[in-house]
């Protein structure tokens, strides 16, 4: 293993610490514990949106706290969900008297614990409300999932109820537009390689020198296929597809698309998905309202991509078009 | 080799079209050309400033086109300077008449054809002046260069120039302060894995399972020592150490900071890096007035990084603190 890390056991704690020491002005780190807050939260008058999960998929979900979107984020370590007080300490933190949205990716981990954490704080008398991310079209049940996992999605679900609550909303319409993100999204990933964590110091799965696996999830769990290389055409053609099919769209839908990299994969590569997706969508009879093409939630260093395809309504363009200020999403 | 791309010959043109398709409101393509505009160019009244080189650096260069910083970009091919044509039909495109500011990173392929594309703009009766980024402290000549190699402190060449040029400054005063980045900057690299050219289809040079090269240039140039693998801390301390020596600083000095992944690289290692370089810049009396961290210089599916120091004066402050809205850097 050759990674830019010291003790592995240390390299949740590191990273935070090194997130934190390039925002000072923006973030702020409960002590004693892994959990991210915006320097200058909570905010008078507004809801609070939280989100949190295994770490392992930076810029998620610490990056995107601050104006427009998150209000903090619980980080566990690499691949596993935040503790149950982590989940407290963070919605703790992040109420202002408006109550608190908690998005979670669909991992058993992140749910049970999260749950566990909401009952906690409602006891304290906090508000809150949740919303599941079940993104991804490729497999129904997973390794670590009943039902649909959470993927990319998720940050249009922050997006979109991090603009809601900015803008004064209150828990139920915060919670609303959250869930309207969930129901018209989808999203499929593929690998080129398999990812490497600090623990284990060797690859998740094995891949052949001349293997892909399409609809891979964010942790090497299983996908739906693996197949020989294919062009990125063909791959963005497969994921495309299942997307939209998913999405049961029927032309003239304005979409929001992305095309994330799952964290090796050059910006180059990226691109040259984009150009076909574009050229997918439109012969789907469907106009692209935004694109956004970038690393947003990865896996480690794991070399692949994700898409995602967003159906817009005027309510959603004016949510995911807000603006917003994050380390790693600024809109203006 | 497995890349997300199609035949290795349309991989540049393929990206080009796929960013320009990502960003359709902001980026423009000269017809015929690798060469990229921003949409509403060239703006009246203001300073052109352009850049180029090779693609396979992404978000370099185009990437920083927008307000506040460039207004276009040739890309050559993979690791190749733009041709003397590409060049001057940049230069061409950017002129609204108050000249333009080529920022030339020190290759000797981009130098030579841009000073042939310069001679043949201003026989056309447009002022350039030109600036030459060397602000690689690893190594004096190498594989591509005379003199040290120009790498991640370009993006803030391109900052800083572009901030000068927003506000109305002439063509002069544009050089100036982007050869004051240029004497005030200092970066060096390193590499965990070599990059794979889409041509190649194999690494550019053969690095052991348990070795790492320092002082790597961002085409897999050799760099000033091989050794066995490092810790992320050891990693930072040798690269800020060199670059904080060959600037000269005596403490108290307001710096800013980059930790550029090459491509390959996960955020949370660039994370880890920048822990501990910023405890190096206050271990060093220097105060760090912005960090920046991420895939700002990379080198394909290269893993490893860069550390960046640029010490500030007031007017540097702000102009790299001034707004500016590209697709790959936003301030507000």
């Amino acid at each position: 293993m050759k990674k830019l890390i010291n003790d592995p056991d240390d390299v949740v704690d590191e990273m935070l610490e090194g997130m934190v020491a390039a925002h000072p002005d923006r973030l702020r780190r409960l002590p004693d514990t892994q959990v991210v807050v915006r320097d200058d939260g909570p905010l008078d008058g507004k809801v609070g949106v939280v989100s949190g999960g295994g770490s392992g998929h930076e810029p998620t979900h610490a990056g995107y706290i601050g104006d427009g979107m998150l209000d903090g984020a619980a980080a566990g370590d690499v691949f596993s969900s935040p503790t149950a007080d982590e989940f407290e300490a963070l919605i703790d933190a992040c109420d202002a008297g408006e109550g608190v949205l908690a998005v979670i990716k669909n991992y058993e981990g992140d749910v049970m614990n999260f749950e566990t954490a909401i009952e906690l704080a409602e006891m304290e008398g906090v508000d809150v409300e949740t919303v599941v991310v079940d993104d991804d079209v490729a497999v129904e049940d997973s390794l670590y999932t009943s039902g649909r996992r959470g993927v990319c999605g998720t940050i249009l679900v922050h997006k979109a109820a991090g603009a809601k609550a900015a803008a004064g909303a209150d828990l139920d319409e915060v919670r609303r537009v959250a869930q309207k993100v969930v129901d018209n999204v989808g999203t499929m990933g593929m690998a080129l390689t398999s990812c490497v964590t600090p623990e284990k110091g060797e690859p998740t799965f094995d891949l052949g020198e001349d293997e892909i696996e399409l609809g891979i999830g964010i942790h090497g769990e299983p996908g739906t296929e693996r197949t020989d290389v294919m062009s990125a055409d063909e791959v963005t053609d497969a994921l495309t597809e299942s997307v939209l099919e998913d999405l049961d769209v029927d032309g003239g839908e304005e979409v929001l698309t992305i095309v994330n990299g799952m964290g090796g994969t050059p910006q180059m590569e990226l691109f040259v998905v984009n150009r076909r997706l574009q050229a997918l969508v439109d012969e789907h009879g469907l106009e692209t309202w935004d694109a956004w093409v970038g690393d947003y939630m990865t896996s480690l260093d794991m070399a692949g991509c994700s898409i995602t395809v967003c159906v817009l309504d005027d309510e959603l363009k004016e949510l995911l078009g807000a603006p917003a200020d994050t380390p790693a999403l600024t809109r203006q």
